[in-house]
């Protein structure tokens, strides 16, 4: 049995989640809690950045980052979320994007969560925010229909698209149809996708 | 011929100079600085997220970020930067652990550079030198002699801790001597290390 530390709202470990469903891998995998802020958690042990998601695995060895661990769960499946030749680095490039895209999100829930209102800066948030809306911007003018076998690029958009609606009302709704569309397809095509929301 | 967008300081950019050595492929690449804070700057037409490094090949695709790059330019040579098998995986464990601790250095430097002083948050830029802290702890207890053949793990880290000589004063170098000892074999092992120090 493989053990996934992560946390429900987290869309790294959504990701992890996802694909591992993708990959018929679901059943193999328990998943536990971490808490990144409790110095005790076992998670800073198991990756001293004390980040999720961790995948460890039976004989306690660890693989992290979300990106490592979906090509671990990759080899052991026999199907793939990522496709061969030139479309491996579209879709790398992809999943590139829409984890930056993440990260840029997360950087902008951090700057309320973890600091009081005066130490907020507002030129930084900003800075963060456009490059979601630029990276949405470009996605929304090159979306394509979703492919009939879901790769890493298609999940990890999810999972982006997810995380805006979960800390941002889901406000990016209103300004890109082409999005919205394809996460209603992407979400009819893989039902992990509702069943991981919070 | 390739083009490489990075800029002097960017230890991401610098991992992909140095895989770029490693496998051969230095003569192929020309590098362009990019300036992330610059709006008119072409970068955030290459990548959405105006993030560095982003590799623009001959027909114009851009490909991001640092690991996809070093990825793709691993299969244009006859060598590699990747160990195949189960030790791949320690090996991008390595470089994703490695990569956590260049982020985590860089959200210091940010929190100096883009906020006035009263904005800054002692807890949150104290969160990521644990971060660091952890990590080099984890490495300076498990490190080995630098294996013949250099991989990924070892040129990330290698960037890990150039980045922390320039922006921290190397003072990592008081408290970790097998991770100095570590990095003056691969300085003398990997001479590009030193031409991409600034």
């Amino acid at each position: 049995m493989l053990t996934l530390r992560s946390s429900p709202p987290s869309p790294f470990g959504r990701k992890v989640k996802i694909a591992a469903s993708v990959l018929g891998l679901s059943d193999q995998i328990s998943v536990l809690t971490a808490d990144t802020n409790d110095a005790d958690d076992s998670l800073r042990l198991q990756n001293p950045l004390g980040k999720i998601p961790v995948l460890v695995l039976q004989n306690g060895q660890t693989i992290y980052d979300s990106r490592v661990i979906v090509e671990y769960l990759d080899t052991l499946s026999n199907t793939s979320v990522f496709p061969s030749g030139d479309a491996r680095f579209t879709a790398l490039r992809g999943q590139a994007l829409a984890d930056g895209i993440m990260d840029a999100a997360l950087v902008q829930v951090y700057e309320h969560r973890f600091r009081d209102a005066e130490r907020r800066d507002a030129a930084w948030i900003s800075y963060q925010a456009e490059k979601v809306t630029r990276g949405l911007s470009y996605l929304e003018n090159g979306i394509l229909s979703l492919e009939k076998q879901v790769m890493i690029d298609d999940i990890a958009l999810a999972c982006a698209l997810g995380y805006l609606d979960l800390r941002f009302d889901g406000v990016w709704r209103q300004t890109h149809p082409k999005l919205v569309a394809w996460l209603d397809a992407f979400s009819d095509t893989v039902p992990i996708y509702q069943q991981t929301a919070i």
